[in-house]
């Protein structure tokens, strides 16, 4: 059973993970802070973060960064484990957060999808040993029509970690209209498909003789970083100081 | 029941259509016409076209280009329809054949194979009422990592398929990564996979508002033709004189 | 450019279409009418129907089952062509919609989504050609873990499309753990898959030697049924009186 | 570079791991041991396997039960790692097998396919972190209209390695179609498609809040195990006595 404090639980985000959390015999929200209170959670809901001494296990960040060295200060006066998922923070944020945690345990991720980052995991090991018995790697996303960049960062991310555990010998092809050749074998091919509101669809292909095996992810919502971010409470609960991410989550 | 006539029975593809007659109950090869005489395919085999005088429904071809010339001929002589699978003809067998088509019925098609011709048909539905009705297509094709060239040429001719429909207002987007933009409302995606000794694999999407409609079409091998042949020839069996393609076999 | 009435305008699936007709340039609401007038929806809304006197091309109705009466009976008064969205209408009800039919155009459908609808169609297409050349049909459908019943109504529906054009041989396989045996030649199999909180998916197979063509529908949400009733009302705008599906619609 | 002896090597399988060693420039095949002798392969084939003493790294055996006797006698003689891919061996086979083990390396495995032992391990990784994190678990396997059984053995096997991380705790649900209620949270879920001649296919979801991971293999044809074979001899090549499965290949 973990019970957390939810800073920012008023938002689109904190009202996803309060919902996700009454779902979840697991978990409680015995607290929540934002700047505005205008909705009954079931929970306590403190304007102001100084005033919350709600005992807790846990947490949860998910607000803007300019609130975020507040909710630091606060987590590391209370030695209370910090799960941060605001991003876009700056330089001095950043080291403020790293100095924070050699006295509290704070997890903090690029993306909280428990799903996105076991396939972080999943594609690093199809590629140790697949692509080592010279296996193809390629990556389909998809992703709204409104989205304006391709690849997503998701699908590079993809790639990246399987780069990373191929000693970055491969190169990341994007297009093969414009040539007539063979596929180069120290490629990672990731091709972009647009259309309607898709949430966001991610699949790695390792394809080998007579076989292919394929790792895929898809979102129906954002809500997935919602549950992610319950995963991390669950996890930080009493961890020893540190900076922790989702690969830890996902390492068990 | 269609009893047809072989002629190239001893090639690759003859062997497979021989293959394919033996397990189908309402198909039978009569006799067989190949310049190699070598296997015991269950039926007669004429080295001669002319010596041949079995009575059948039809004649299927699957031979090489310059032996197509005798087989319209022969077929012509003995009023039995042709299925005409050969590739690669000249304009002047074109026109034989075109000529031919007075006095027989003959069926000719770029792909034999009855799924990649169902879905130019489905296809073609798809993008008559979706894209009217405002949902993105994309294409996104697999091959081999021996191909050379992207997109493929299926996977073009389904574009085209659609594209006629749309009145040929739709540009074909091939590569999304060099540019920062949303997606443009009249394109229509196609992304290349290369990996492994896929075979072919072709899926149109349609995305629209909370839903996508998927046409995938997967081979395992290049029999899917030889398939198509069969179906060719029981369609064939008591047509009209005339010239005939894959799409009058997917009508109905 | 299509102009209609939205009745039920402030209840959920009034407001997707709300949401839905602003972001489509061909379509405005030029009125609503619900009992609750509570939202600002940038069209004027009226709480009693008789009261709405806008002038619209067509009425579309997502309400309650005890409020049909009255919008059919104001759709004749202003003889406008209707979209019936709403579902669990009695056997008095149907015979009121019946006769109305006489009137004035309406169209009413069990599955308002265009893309299910399209499945049905692609499906029908599908069978008729595909296995009367001895192709197998598969059906895989996916919930969430919530839903009581399996195979899924859409499942049995597009079961029954196909079947209806192969004249009602075929039978629904729904388990094959129980026996040993080959597949029978007559049997449309139907899978189901259970899990997390999946809006709904569908895919149907055609297996042929070498070759699977698969149609599939993913439902992201259930604001499907949203933009079929915005098409359902272009579609529906000059029509003579009489009784319509979504069907006409898919038909073009 | 791995060179080995390839025993029954005008076999099915003995010809497909030929014909793939020729094109892997890390992988030469020195010899062959058959009881026919047709067939040119570009090396030296022994039709009595004692007469065979051409230098080699590994034996790799893919021949008939009555043979295996004589070539784990054989390996152990001349001191040379086995991989030992034919099945079908009897208890005594089995005890001879693991005495072979004490003094020569020799792998065994229920499937050779280098893809199916991974997704034996991915499938088991993501059941570890996410059925823990209450992600519902279902399996969908597709195969041929001749297969008698359902579900596939490779489709117990993946459900059974899952099991094993969850402390054999869920129960495999093979029909959701007889009863009328909500899925269980410690269930398996396993479906068997059938049609057509698709060679074999494997597909694990783990559903949870707003997304699904989803782990698939495709089997083109049944010369994956070939190519488990060639990676198996690269493996196994200077290893310690003992007894290995492809999972000991896949933790690389």
């Amino acid at each position: 059973m973990t019970k957390f404090i939810m800073h920012g639980c008023n938002g689109a985000m904190g009202q996803v993970i309060t919902r996700l959390a009454k779902e979840d015999p697991e978990t409680e929200i015995v607290a929540g802070i934002d700047i505005q209170d205008n909705i009954d959670n079931g929970y306590p809901v403190f304007t102001k973060i100084e005033e919350c001494d709600v005992p807790a296990d846990v947490i949860v960040d998910f607000s803007v960064a300019k609130a975020v060295d507040g909710v630091v200060d606060y987590a590391v006066s209370r030695k209370l484990p910090l799960v941060l998922c605001t991003t876009g923070l700056s330089e001095e944020q950043l080291a403020h957060v790293e100095a924070a945690g050699k006295q509290i345990a704070i997890l903090r991720s690029a993306n909280m999808s428990l799903g996105v980052n076991m396939v972080f995991k999943l594609a690093a090991l199809g590629a140790q040993v697949l692509a080592q018995a010279g296996y193809d790697i390629e990556i389909v996303e998809k992703h709204h029509n409104q989205k304006l960049d391709a690849p997503s960062g998701t699908a590079l991310a993809i790639a990246d970690v399987m780069n990373e555990v191929l000693h970055k010998e491969y190169a990341y092809k994007l297009d093969r209209s414009q040539e007539r050749a063979k596929r180069g074998k120290k490629e990672i091919g990731i091709q972009s498909v647009r259309g309607g509101n898709i949430v966001g669809e991610h699949e790695v292909f390792f394809c080998g003789p007579d076989e292919v095996v394929e790792i895929k992810h898809t979102a129906y919502s954002k809500g997935i970083f919602g549950k992610g971010a319950i995963s991390a409470a669950a996890f930080l609960k009493d961890k020893e100081p540190g900076i922790y991410t989702m690969s830890n989550v996902i390492a068990g």
